[in-house]
């Protein structure tokens, strides 16, 4: 039987509204020039390590998209098959999205602002259809189920049935597999593999443009839990960063 | 029935070595700035004619690739489904790969060098295995039969079966359908959509970064002889220049 294959998970850089502190979920806001640093960085992490991906799975948003391809290219591998899905976008902040995050917290404090950050279960108040950072009509979710708001639960739920579907049969096939995505779709996945709580998985921070490599057992569990970044001291310095967001 | 979709060309935009006038074909080398300006107002000139495409095909060369990246990012198509094939690849050059144009017109004479660039029948020789330019050993061919030399004729035949099994099903799923491509590897194909002679086909030159629109007809005939290009004086001011390589 074939090993099974390498997964690795990259948040994608650092985006304009990254930058500007704002709630940006589904809206589709390019990179800052930081941003494309750091997925270039990514990749020559990846090229440093021999850790290079045969295929690539992208979320439909140009952040995502964007830092595969730097990323992808600074280690070589620019040529391999992609693959994008909807089910890989970053969580859904409905109403929030395009709210400043310092403006939210000093509005709603902060008991509300971190159940809405990072409960399990809480999603914001639902996005009104029509209005300029809904994406109802965006013609490349034809035929998907666009939300309106997500909690961390909606985003494991659709997700998983894509990672089941689609990325599992890669692994299972030996290769090594880029997941370029976002901060809470990423976390779904990690909660999922790690089989963290729905309390814990809220001190769980993910940081941008550094890859996350999960060795998995034929079970697919991870043979060493939270798996391993490559850059470890730059993670956990960025992780701490996330953390701080809106402070 | 579903009417048929539109096909777009669009040959990548000045690489480094076309600045630098050596002859590249399958050697990967990526596109300059002018380049990378060329391929997003190649995706500003599809959005202004709202001739948004639905899916991609790229061949494996870092050239062709970044260019279909700006373009789509630039007329927001980033997001939509991605092929990439080997039979998309430029013509190989074979021995003549890395070697500057004017140099080896110098050295071996306007019909020779005429020949090995547009003749449709005469390859250059082949390049010596394991040498630097040479891709026998390159691990995205795998299964792949790396050529050592092409001539145009070569390029027609091993292009036309991905044509007729991965293109031509999109067209006649009614989508608008962008190659993005090289120099050699499209003109094969405007060869045979416009049933353009072995011989006249000597004289066609297709201009980086320019998007060629093709409508065609239910037995994939184009409506148009040649196609339209988006910005027609651009493209043959371009042509023109194309046409001059090595004087």
């Amino acid at each position: 039987m074939t090993a099974m294959g390498t997964l690795v998970l990259l948040r994608h850089g650092q985006s304009v509204w990254n930058a500007e502190n704002l709630f940006t979920g589904w809206v589709d806001v390019p990179l800052t020039e930081t941003g494309e640093q750091e997925a270039r960085r990514g990749g020559e992490l990846l090229r440093e390590a021999g850790l290079l991906p045969d295929v690539v799975h992208t979320s439909l948003l140009r952040r995502a998209i964007s830092t595969a391809h730097l990323a992808l290219d600074a280690c070589d591998r620019h040529w391999i098959p992609v693959t994008r899905d909807w089910r890989l976008n970053e969580r859904h902040y409905g109403a929030l999205q395009g709210k400043d995050k310092k403006q939210t917290l000093a509005e709603f404090g902060e008991e509300q602002f971190m159940l809405w950050r990072r409960s399990y279960d809480t999603p914001p108040p639902e996005i009104e259809p029509g209005t300029e950072f809904d994406q109802s009509g965006d013609v490349r979710y034809a035929g998907a189920p666009v939300p309106r708001t997500e909690c961390l639960k909606d985003v494991v739920e659709r997700f998983l049935p894509y990672w089941e579907s689609a990325v599992v049969p890669d692994l299972r096939a030996g290769k090594t597999v880029l997941l370029a995505a976002h901060g809470n779709s990423l976390r779904a996945l990690v909660k999922h593999l790690d089989g963290i709580s729905d309390a814990d998985i809220a001190g769980l921070n993910i940081p941008t443009g550094m890859p996350l490599r999960y060795d998995l057992d034929d079970d697919l569990r991870p043979t060493v839990a939270g798996g391993t970044y490559l850059d470890p001291q730059a993670a956990a310095d960025a992780a701490a960063a996330v953390a701080a967001q809106g402070r």
